[in-house]
């Protein structure tokens, strides 16, 4: 059901409709109206989330990672309308939102498992020493959720990375009540989505404050649920300008509070010279795939590719171009990225030579996709270059050898990836550049493109800034829990006031690392 | 040897003296100069540390182990010139130096040993799936140094949280070098440490960038430290206007960098009913203990008392105020910090009631310890009443009940500590405190006072701003390692780039997450 209400705790409440959705496709405003949450909303998501935080975050991990495993179930409940809903407010098709549904309930499922394995409270318990002089107090220290935490969707996964997406699920995993505040370019789905979780939450018998909904347009809006004393951390993805805007307001707050961040980043792709003499052609056309798959609306998406100028690159160039020119510009998922999308095509033109262009727009939103190309010199002294156009653009760097193609990645900004293309042969030069990469990006990966990101523990989906705001993180994958986790001591405190996880009896029979070693 | 150098990489650079150290005992300025490290100075220390990261920071854990270690025996083997030169330095007595430079060797074998252990890696491996549809790519991930990590050393442990303290011993375990700015008011007793560690990293053949020591006293010195580009993470023990200054330099570069910041916690003890009417005289006699213990200048001091007021809080007040008449002061760290704390003891004169005070001071830089008093109500009313006074000065809260008790916890700032007196009729009402407790400190205790910091793996010194400036974290105990560690994900790259903790053969035999099963 979609009425346009805030969703506050247990309740829906309807308001005049503030703002509509449009289908990117069409161009068309859709019927449906969506109440903007105000400020009073804001004050009682927040009063409610910290009521509940306490209950919430002690729970048993079974209890917790049930919850979690029934918003799953709900989310897969709603059915086509939800798929349905999705495609006409992102122009995004079937089989994509079909699978981002799937990706969306593995991952809720991933985490519950994760945290039924109990490892990520790091339980630790050195006993006293009596005996020693002077004597040693027990101490043991485990992992406590941070509190309320506000989650900010993303446009681009509608499911994966918006309500219930992949903060969500580590917030709730840690233990932490999560205010959404609803991307309004999907408001249609993202209430959809919040209503299966408000029902998860009240079967499951939980303080209602374990989860509030707020949809609207206003920045303002955001600004307050950042600035809230009762919000203790922050889960957003989305641009540079507005990371960097929640970052600040967090940080000028009282009790300031870590923001997570994932904004912006372009995804060097080094195709390594050996690499690059055997199969120039395939790696041209397989860039142009990874380049324009989802109309190159991934934060992973290959924007920069660095490489040794000469023949070789020309092929890859050439077959990329000759990729590109089949590619048929999908509509954008709101006309706000397209129209930055031909703000940063317009300044590329400025400032590199255009390569290659893909099929003429066939209609409202559509961005040709666009390869450039440029000498590392002057990609060096123009640092609006290695700013990312989120969009299918990329931009082709030629070096004269690989001692600059290097000096490029070493000043290069933060990024999600950093990818190579490489041969046996390639692998003595590789170890040379691999460090710097690896300095710079949170991924590195070999013979691969950059989109497609996998929810696993393994996964690190992060990078220093302005990647995201915090590069000790990630936002993908089950390590993405320990972002909204605090570790706290507890000294000589009888047994019965102990979290269970650090009682004697072990009540829970999670792991514990007891005197050093870990017991399972 | 102490001539008043710099110390950068391998050299030992004379230059004018420009400042000398004062013993706080006599109030007489100490003979030996000192050089100001220039902003040259900082520029090369931090050149070379980040030439030396990725070769330190890719050491097998044994070998860097083995540096640590070797690094503890000889600062042990400076001998007692070390003891005496802190002495003169720091006004300490003689007792405590020999026991805190103990800890400080001990602390560093314990990083040297948690390093060895290897599960701080956290190496996971989650295999390539080939048969799957999409396959899964072959993923790795583990922790890698952030890079050259700048130190500030605390006043008040001039061996065990100074030049190769806990910050410093943290950064070298996770694979950091360090570029310690040296504490202006034990210059002796850093350069004869500094120089410890400057033969240990030669000796074990390690790159010089691995440590530069740069003392001095203008702000100046350490502020091109933290801007400087190559630093990129931040360990600081002090007052909380310079915690707040590094932060403001570390949020404003263009690549902000973590700052760790140890600053400022007035500890609140909570003495619950049973507890106080069964030993309200015992309990303070061991709170002024605890108070008065050199000089108060612990960042656990308790500098706040809550109890419910009456009769039985009137007898420990009574006690307390006993045990304070018999209290010499001795001489604090230094001229400035004696001087703050006369300001402190006379902002407090104005706004509560001195309840108690020690012996006269009979010489300079002494301050005579005080206890003040003041109901629940004005302590809300006043946020300047929860300000830390470093020194033996402490405040009783006189609260109505335990929900005004309650109150006033809720309304506490980030604490190192929370402390709770209590006897088993206390339990249930402990309880309900208790919650609030754990969300303001890293580190909660019962029966027990908060000075005296184990450094094991299960303590944490941390807690909400201004306790520190990241309760996410602790600065002493081995999970300080932590700090200083970013995860990075390895996808399908050949086994020959792979560090080796993740290398198919694990070479180094440390503990990896495969497929989510730890083997050990």
């Amino acid at each position: 059901m979609i009425d346009g209400s805030v969703l506050i705790g247990s309740q829906a409440i309807r308001r005049e409709a503030a703002f509509h959705a449009v289908d990117p496709a069409t161009g068309e405003t859709l019927p449906q109206g969506f109440a903007e949450a105000t400020a009073e909303d804001v004050a009682r998501a927040c009063a409610l989330a910290a009521a509940a935080a306490d209950r919430f975050g002690g729970l048993e991990p079974r209890a917790r990672g049930a919850f979690i495993e029934a918003a799953a179930e709900a989310i897969l409940a709603i059915g086509d309308v939800l798929v349905e809903t999705a495609m006409s407010e992102t122009g995004l098709p079937r089989v994509r939102l079909e699978g981002e549904r799937m990706r969306t309930g593995n991952q809720l499922r991933m985490f519950a498992a994760e945290l039924r394995e109990g490892r990520w409270l790091d339980a630790t318990i050195d006993p006293a020493l009596p005996d020693r002089a002077p004597p040693r107090a027990d101490l043991r220290r485990m992992n406590l959720p941070l509190g309320p935490v506000a989650v900010f969707g993303a446009s681009n996964f509608p499911l994966a990375f918006s309500v219930a997406g992949g903060d969500t699920a580590a917030a709730f995993a840690a233990g932490c009540p999560v205010v959404v505040k609803g991307h309004p370019a999907h408001p249609g789905t993202g209430e959809l989505v919040a209503r299966a979780v408000q029902r998860a939450v009240a079967e499951a018998g939980l303080p209602e404050g374990v989860f509030s909904y707020l949809p609207g347009r206003a920045n303002a809006l955001g600004a307050a649920l950042v600035a809230d004393p009762r919000i203790k951390a922050v889960g957003f993805t989305g641009s540079r300008a507005g990371g960097l805007a929640l970052m600040d307001i967090a940080a000028r707050r009282p009790e300031p509070i870590p923001v997570y961040a994932e904004m912006s980043s372009i995804n060097p792709v080094v195709l390594m010279p050996a690499a690059l003499a055997a199969r120039a052609e395939a790696l041209g056309a397989a860039f142009v795939g990874s380049l324009t798959l989802g109309a190159g609306q991934f934060c992973t998406n290959p924007g920069l590719v660095l490489a040794v100028e000469g023949p070789d690159l020309d092929r890859f160039a050439a077959a990329a171009s000759d990729a590109l020119a089949g590619i048929e510009p999908p509509a954008m998922l709101t006309p706000g990225i397209h129209a930055a999308c031909g703000r940063g095509l317009a300044a590329l033109e400025t400032r590199a030579a255009r390569l290659a262009t893909g099929q003429a727009a066939s209609g409202p939103n559509r961005c040709s996709a666009a390869i450039f190309s440029v000498s590392a010199e002057a990609f060096m002294a123009d640092p609006a270059l290695g700013e990312e156009v989120f969009g299918a653009v990329s931009l082709i760097v030629h070096c004269r050898d690989l001692a600059e193609l290097a000096e490029v990645v070493a000043g290069l900004e933060g990024q999600l990836t950093a990818s190579l293309q490489l041969d046996p042969a390639d692998e003595g030069a590789a170890a040379a550049i691999l460090p710097l990469l690896q300095q710079k990006a949170g991924r590195v990966l070999a013979n691969g493109w950059p989109t497609g990101v996998e929810v696993t523990p393994a996964m690190v989906h992060g990078g220093p800034l302005p990647a995201t705001s915090d590069g000790r993180s990630t936002s993908v994958g089950t390590l993405a829990m320990a972002r909204f986790l605090r570790p706290v001591c507890w000294q000589d405190i009888p047994d019965a006031l102990l979290p269970p996880p650090l009682q004697a009896a072990n009540p829970w029979q999670l792991p514990r690392r007891v005197d050093g070693e870990w017991q399972a």
